[in-house]
């Protein structure tokens, strides 16, 4: 099956290098500073065959002979083994990788967004020509997830992963969390701490971490989930008023890339999966609310092995040069030997669940008139909806009379039960035209995550 | 390489089973269960070929036909293609094992002891006859470690393996911080909920964990340590004063296996590793201290990838039982494929520290006399012996009087900062022999994990 066929030991790996900025430069450092190792753990020694960049007079470190500007022409050379590629983005990405999957040569890539783009498209063409596809670096950096869930879960039923896969968004929720700062002010310090870029978009709109949703459900369930699958919000509307909402609840606000797998229902709904990223309120009793700053933790629940937990640096150069080198070692080990990596498999063919028709549990701040009759006309809405609720509790303005006199304004917090985004979105335009109702100011999402609930009830 | 060759897609891989006790149940109950799923992602069905037992009566859930208490003639059997092997201890698994190993029989155990004691013998025969040797359920249960180890961090220069990595003993200090109660009582409870064995020792005495820190210290550094290597001391000696110690320095007390790359010294000393399991007070804010209960969880530092922790469940018939189909759809899709894993790696061949020679912090609690010039006498005892005080603290008794004439009993608690084990152990000789000193009430590690210590010092 694999054209490439056992080369024996010895015989040099030869590597082709696609972008030498952060991540690029800790290759080579390491490719030199472990060769001795990495040829002992291969059997063969790595070598560089070339690298691809913009702009050569950049890269003085590098020897000049390998530098090139012209990717495709390196990738086409006969005696490049494997392509690591670290430019990002979808194009000229996608043409290049295609090109090298198709002449047999593995790739090795940190590329979430087109992985989570067009991932089958690369997967075809290495299934195809025999070559090996891996890409352990575009999730959660350094730590070890995708091959765990494609290899070492491969004979349990993965029923959820969730995550905190965006540094970035957690050092601002961290910060915002430890210092009762407000989002802007979270946001400015991350950019001077250099956690946050010029334009934070992509990391603060959810953009990121729903590739990497896209990513880790598709592994997870062996189907296929694309970004476009994925349900997306970002961290941009949180306040410092949700934080402090959370912490009364003792509970915490984290970015979640959260991939379920749906059981079929009674009338016949097929089984399916939910892929989505949003800030959640969390216990803080759960592992993930512990994790703080610039660092990632994904949570998996499988039938048999129950809850694990993955911990460590998301993000950076040197950690994320740790996966693309072990891959790079897996492929060039299976170079050696004739062999190749485990298929990834999407035969299971989920349909993705509209977001529409997700259930979640919600925390619902709103600003209403502090008299009587307020809260059983705002629960009357909820009701008519079929949204459960599970809490409310009211802050500022006085007791809320339920047959009194005052008119002041009070803020009142509903947690329900578990409702399908729709009906809680059916719900909230509902109060919004209610006469007691002033204004919805916020509505978050809280999730479980198989952890008691107990703690989300109403506080003394 | 292999002796196999690729099979093709649809031939069924037929597995003999050895053992059929908590874990082997779980294993044909999942086998069964997810039969369509593991084909797919194998493209091959997997078929229970026989199921060796002691006793066949006691399994009336299998089929009759499949029973035997043969294992020598189930292994020998044509059409069995891999081994699950579940009975644990080092006879007869590692005859049957080997046996099955040299007829190139691809073999997926969870016998920590036997790969403790002797993992390099079954390691050759599967190289000499290119079968796959997978072990993943041997060392913390559920949670995706050796793999990584394995092969994610395969790029990477792991320095340091530290984890809890036995629940009975978790449970037990667990217990004993919760509640304040003392080991016997702890130990009580842990039997009663089935948490611990009629004859605890292999779990209390550490041997359980040093079996583990043995396989984790020999894939970690690619070099070979067995059982016999890992310095072993268990927590029968832990008592409710230690912990209450510990509390009073904001850290906790863990039974950790720890592996540690030691770098070469400046007199020409060569590398090597330490490995070796003790309960070590650990800082609260450390990671590994949040872990409770029967969990296990494993923290890695490497070179690039910076800290790593793995978290989840360490036994129990599932969770290992997921293990061990992980293993067993590798080794079927290597099958299918005709390739193999990648092998373990051994060509550093690092001595092993004698613990003597092992450096690290202690917290030494004595009961001394508190009269004048009893501190300049213990210290001078930890100079000579050329062990640096980090902090000292009274508990119990006046001040101590460095002029003063009461003469009293007080306790002393002296923390240090690194000296190797042989110094420490001579200081506390010597420390003995002193007429101030009426007793050594314990002598505790101080593992810091690459945390800041400052919490390490004398509290108010």
């Amino acid at each position: 099956m694999n054209g490439n066929g056992p080369r024996g030991n010895g015989t040099p790996i030869r590597v082709a290098l696609l972008g030498c900025g952060t991540v690029g430069g800790e290759v080579v450092r390491l490719l030199n500073e472990q060769a001795d190792e990495l040829a002992a753990r291969i059997g063969a020694p790595v070598e560089l065959a070339g690298v691809a960049v913009r702009r050569p007079h950049k890269h003085p470190e590098l020897p000049e002979g390998l530098l090139t500007t012209d990717a495709a022409a390196l990738i086409g050379r006969t005696d490049v083994d494997v392509v690591v590629e670290v430019i990002g983005g979808i194009e000229p990405a996608r043409t290049l990788l295609l090109e090298a999957l198709k002449s047999g040569k593995s790739v090795v890539t940190a590329n979430k967004m087109l992985l989570a783009e067009d991932g089958a498209t690369l997967a075809e063409a290495a299934d195809a020509s025999g070559a090996d596809l891996y890409y352990e670096a575009s999730v959660a950096g350094a730590i070890p997830l995708l091959r765990p869930l494609r290899e070492s879960l491969a004979g349990d039923r993965i029923t959820r992963v969730a995550g905190i896969v965006n540094g970035t968004t957690n050092f601002i929720l961290s910060a915002m969390t430890a210092s009762g700062a407000g989002y802007a002010d979270a946001l400015e310090e991350a950019t001077r701490l250099g956690y946050a870029e010029a334009d934070p978009s992509a990391d603060v709109d959810g953009y990121d971490a729903a590739s990497k949703a896209a990513i880790l459900a598709s592994l997870a369930f062996h189907t296929r989930v694309t970004a476009a699958d994925v349900h997306c919000e970002g961290i941009r509307g949180v306040t410092a008023a949700d934080i402090a909402a959370a912490a009364a609840l003792d509970c915490t606000i984290k970015l979640l890339a959260i991939c379920e797998r749906v059981p079929g229902g009674p009338q016949g709904d097929p089984e399916s999966v939910s892929a989505r990223v949003y800030p959640a309120i969390i216990p803080r009793s759960h592992p993930l609310a512990a994790v703080d700053g610039a660092f990632n933790a994904v949570f998996v629940e499988a039938e048999a092995a129950g809850q694990l937990m993955f911990y460590g640096q998301g993000a950076g150069g040197a950690p994320t040069a740790s996966a693309v080198l072990g891959d790079l070692v897996a492929v060039a080990r299976n170079l050696v030997v004739g062999g190749r990596g485990p298929r990834e498999s999407s035969y299971a063919s989920l349909p993705v669940r509209p977001m529409g028709a997700v259930s979640t549990r919600y925390h619902v701040s709103l600003e209403v008139a502090d008299r009587a009759g307020v809260l059983a006309s705002i629960a009357g809405e909820f009701a008519r909806k079929g949204v459960s609720i599970a809490a409310v509790r009211q802050t500022g303005g006085g007791q809320i009379p339920l047959n009194g006199e005052s008119e002041d304004e009070a803020r009142l917090v509903v947690v329900t039960h578990g409702a399908p985004d729709a009906a809680l979105a059916a719900t909230v335009e509902a109060l919004s035209g209610l006469d007691a109702v002033r204004g919805v100011d916020s509505v978050l999402r809280v999730e479980d995550l198989g952890r008691s609930v107990s703690a989300l009830g109403v506080p003394g």
